[in-house]
């Protein structure tokens, strides 16, 4: 188990879960790498030894390869992508506060976090081999062994060929321009931007072009959207790929007590797939009447957008909601309610903290 | 003014804006041309001669130049698309519910409508003339003249380079295999798959790549998402482009009077931008619980998707909700007040008809 940070709370030790509080990360455009949150389906971190690692690339590709770390950063060219990862998961207690979810991870709202990755693009290794006509999925298989299938299996999810052909997507070996840590998947991990982070598969060691889309537990299983009243099966409900539209508040602390007046309040938005951030609204009123917030600009395209706005709070409490807009007018729905799901995913509905605001006779 | 079949609603006659009602969507893949919404800009439908009409393409390009309809036709390959092309003040009237609308049309469920479009590639003749590296986005400019700018104004908007260069926009000549009708922008027409309607310029005449947006009316002051309280001014508010994943019940009509037991509730669902629908629900209480509606295979990659679902309808009134999922788990939000902006853009909130069931007693 990793050391762990007196600033995370930590889920499960085994596999490792944790995530920083969300002040933590507020108004740092990267995420320090000991306060990005670890989301684990082994019990067991991999240790990798670099200098004897190697990726098989296979499937339907037409040389099929193998490369040591040293042939891929000869062969190909290095990039760097500032990109947020956020996991299916994030804000699942919001879910569970509608109905319980036996068995998921209870995460907060700091199942995401934004670094600088560097590496060799997937499409570039992917040219290299040749693809065949026929290929549609690129699965990514990991030398993390989970138990959570019932038997033992690697964790092995995929992502449809245009998108393991994009620029965007890194197999990555540094992370907030150090190299990238056990605990995130070293030596190489992969990053697919606008995707759950459950697509970017760390302690990459296999990737196999296919004609269908992996048949891995954590796709074909897990991860998926269920309708309400089902349970787990292989194929049930939807696949989850691309993110939805979602924001969280980052500062003040939901519940904190803060002096009434003019008061800051900042979060981040993100939009998912392709789509960029627009317009992030707050309101203290619920929802009848919202307030813009300025919205700063992004480190990268593919990272989160910071928003902030200046409230005025009046002494006592106030329930401060935020909602971001996509660049297609996709916006997050008001209520958990009309999204909770069996396994408590996606939770893109309005956020909100509590603040107590005291006046000065209180301070 | 073009005939109006009797099925259409016309909202005014200059400029020409109808739509037929929701029934006569439903289970037809491709909408008949004359129940297709007409919205237009001009007080005066243009009417080109084929024969002479041209296509000027300049701005930042290596070659600028100009075809006839015959040098478009000999010059490029002709390709075929199913689209379905929605206004971004579709449903608007449920907005208007919200609070008033003054100046907007009240457009219903109807403003929607998908047909087979045939004629060249927008990208194959960007390419022709070669595209300048500082393009960013392509203007197109229609022979219609609107007087709602305030001076007379040729229509004009863009798309960003990248969409521009899409393979799936078209210049069309042909709507479901027949030619393009006057009254839909013969002789050649944009279609923008994916992203609002009011970017699928008529009677195009000008295609102008730049290195910015249209700073025309119908996109710096138009079709922009404001927020309440705002009223229209150039640049401010977010422009409309792609759509986001919408849903109507088609069948039964809103107000239907039908036996209770077993009751056929179709609809179309349209995910928008280059999302897919994956999963659409029905709900009888108001959204609490939902029902999965049976998904019919598209009829092309950018047309809208039927559903349908068989209720148990009491005795009595019924209200029935209807929301769509997108490939990325959006969802629509549940209630127009959400939604509302000045503009009356861009209703997504859940879409509902009122049924009145009757028993065997009263049948």
């Amino acid at each position: 188990m990793p050391t762990q940070p007196a600033e995370l709370t930590v889920h499960s030790s085994q596999p490792y879960n944790a995530e920083p509080p969300r002040t933590a990360l507020a108004d740092l455009d990267l995420t320090p790498v000991a306060l990005f949150y670890h989301r684990n389906h082994a019990p067991e971190t991999p240790r990798i030894d670099p200098a004897t690692w190697t990726l098989r690339v296979d499937g339907r590709v037409e040389r099929p390869a193998t490369f040591s770390l040293g042939a891929l950063r000869e062969r190909f060219d290095e990039h760097d992508q500032v990109v947020t990862l956020q996991c299916a998961g994030n804000r699942r207690a919001g879910l569970a506060e509608v109905a319980e979810l036996p068995g998921e991870t209870p995460w907060g709202p700091g199942a995401v976090g934004t670094a600088r990755w560097a590496g060799v693009r997937l499409a570039d290794v992917l040219r290299d081999v040749g693809v065949d006509p026929a290929a549609t999925d690129v699965e990514l298989v990991g030398a993390d062994v989970s138990e959570e299938p019932g038997a033992p299996e690697p964790y092995a999810v995929s992502v449809p060929l245009d998108k393991a052909l994009a620029p965007e997507v890194l197999l990555a070996w540094s992370m907030n321009d150090a190299p990238l840590a056990e605990a995130h998947g070293a030596p190489v991990r992969v990053v697919v931007p606008g995707w759950i982070g459950a697509r970017s598969v760390k302690w990459l060691e296999r990737i196999t072009v296919r004609d269908a889309p992996s048949t891995g537990h954590f796709q074909a299983v897990a991860y998926r959207l269920l309708p309400a009243g089902a349970s787990p099966a292989p194929g049930r409900g939807v696949a989850l790929g691309p993110l939805a539209v979602n924001a969280d508040v980052l500062a003040p602390d939901d519940g904190a007590e803060v002096p009434a007046g003019p008061t800051r309040v900042t979060g981040y938005a993100l939009a998912g797939g392709d789509r960029t951030v627009v317009r992030v609204d707050v309101s203290t009123d619920g929802g009848a009447t919202w307030t813009q917030a300025d919205l700063d600009p992004q480190a990268g395209r593919w990272s989160w957008r910071f928003w902030q706005v200046e409230l005025d709070l009046p002494v006592g409490t106030s329930r401060v909601h935020a909602r971001a807009w996509d660049s297609a007018a996709g916006v997050q729905p008001a209520d958990p309610a009309e999204l909770w799901n069996p396994k408590g995913y996606v939770n893109t509905s309005w956020a909100h903290v509590t603040l107590h605001a005291f006046g000065a006779a209180d301070g």
